[in-house]
């Protein structure tokens, strides 16, 4: 029995892979591009040339052949049947998950959001607890909701869109066909594009929050709206799942407490009769989704309590792009 | 072993009880107020001596005692320890099973909405689907979230509170405190008292359902905005949790096309990227809550698949008041 799987996070843009054996040391990681620009067959097959080339790698330094791989993507999944279903950026249908392996091993595939939350459930700011709301707050929106120490991805794996919960249902029209999402307030590319059109200066979510932080007026009032947006989403996700606690991540959690001081407050006031959960920041980083995979490939391979015993510390390790 | 169960259903102000064959078979049913006047320590010696006059009614009839004893309780549930913890509305805090019970047999206690979404999930509208919103629309708002087949409560046995949800943020007050629940626009009370407060003349949401039907512009209009509140309300249950169903009771979904077909036509228009899942009504009705209870005294007594062989019908039977 190999002591490694391969795991691999898919992006829209780019790719993480990693070797992770089974005591959950990342032996190596790699990154490359998905090269979507060639369409859905050139992806597919970039990412399995991807996953060979990190079992090569695999062999030469630990001796042998992946145990199995776990594979993260975007869009829709099908979990019952290890299929990638559909992918609005990187426009594939129905790809089954051995598409993507080149050697015969078994393989998982899983919700890239979803395999970011059961790392940091098992692995990260979840680690003792099993209910919880895992929110990765980037160029989109979009929530794992871990329900009984499993993300939960609802009847047809449409879960967790909370980004297009309708917060403010008067509100500003979303790019989803929407009107008053979250995600169109309150993404970090929503708080750039919505800083540049007032400020008529272009800047990032990371450039508002330092604005914010330095008391410029018109920052703090896009800074402002993104919490209002994300507070009322917070609240509406605690009446109904009652979280132990909601866990922060994504560009815009790198702002600490600038985001969740406000955030906090402003929860706590939209609820009466309950106390708010703690809000956490998560601990993995963008290595969640990588080694969420990992956790997936374990599954596989058939070792379906892997992790529990791993540090979550993620060493710097040698690359293979 | 005995061939039946007390099943009682704690409401507000009266509670419904009923003796139940292995078989589903309703033997009896009763209805007693809950004499919450008396204050919580008589509540519960009422509900005690309901269960024994229920039990000695089986022994009548079925010639011994009840296997095992199931209760639904509004408030808040710790299923773990079976202890009632709180209700606002009876008083009571930290109950335990045994003591509405004065017999020596198992007993299980459930939240009421939960148990009544167990009842629909078995027996009802929700047979043949593991996912679905039971959502009863009465005096006020609270859903059960089936997942996977069984109730879903939270981390702390709060969740569901839909009715609380901040569906219109700026809008009107609640009485629970917050602002602009789905409650404060879309319960039967709220119907009527929006009704009656704009047209100066009192009305029961029957009332307001049939004047909506008769044109009634006044009518229409309250009516029209506990449809646009639900329709936020389940447009954003489906965004995050994806259900296979929604399921409409209580007394507002009494109105039958009159509250669905715009509901379902506004649900599907708040939504872009994914379809709007349907809307059943329950099947039910009042018995939701007394059945589910039946459903928990099956599972004390060790039979955790009981009712998966029953009638979903509810057979006139004798009372015991």
């Amino acid at each position: 029995m190999s002591d490694y799987v391969v795991a691999v996070d898919v992006g829209g843009t780019s790719m993480k892979g990693g070797i992770v054996t089974r005591s959950g040391e990342v032996a190596a990681t790699g990154r490359r591009p998905t090269g979507r620009e060639g369409g859905p067959a050139a992806v597919v097959a970039t990412i399995r040339s991807f996953v060979g080339d990190l079992a090569a790698r695999g062999e030469e330094i630990l001796g042998a052949g992946p145990a199995a791989v776990g594979i993260a993507v975007p869009g829709l999944v099908d979990d019952a049947t290890a299929t990638a279903l559909y992918s609005a950026n990187l426009g594939w249908r129905d790809v089954p998950a051995a598409d993507f392996v080149p050697l015969d091993v078994p393989a998982l595939l899983g919700h890239d959001v979803r395999t970011g939350g059961l790392a940091e459930s098992v692995l990260g700011a979840g680690r003792e607890i099993s209910d919880f709301l895992f929110l990765p707050i980037g160029t989109g929106i979009a929530g794992a909701m871990i329900i009984g120490g499993e993300p939960y991805g609802g009847t047809s794996g449409w879960g967790g869109e909370i980004g297009h919960i309708p917060v403010l249902p008067g509100g500003e029209a979303c790019a989803c066909g929407q009107i008053g999402c979250l995600e169109t307030y309150a993404s970090a590319s929503a708080v750039g594009r919505r800083y540049s059109a007032r400020a008529a200066s272009p800047a990032t979510a990371e450039q508002v929050a330092a604005l914010t932080a330095a008391g410029d007026p018109v920052a703090a009032e896009v800074w402002d709206e993104a919490v209002e947006a994300l507070s009322l989403a917070l609240a509406t996700y605690t009446l109904l799942l009652d979280p132990s606690a909601i866990v922060l991540g994504g560009g815009l959690a790198e702002a600490g407490s600038l985001l969740s001081d406000p955030l906090a407050k402003r929860l706590a006031e939209r609820l009466a009769f309950r106390a708010a959960p703690p809000l956490r920041r998560a601990v993995l980083g963008v290595d969640a989704g990588m080694l969420g995979a990992s956790l997936l490939g374990w599954r596989a391979a058939g070792f379906p309590h892997a992790g529990a015993s791993w540090s979550p510390d993620v060493p710097k390790t040698p690359t293979v792009s």
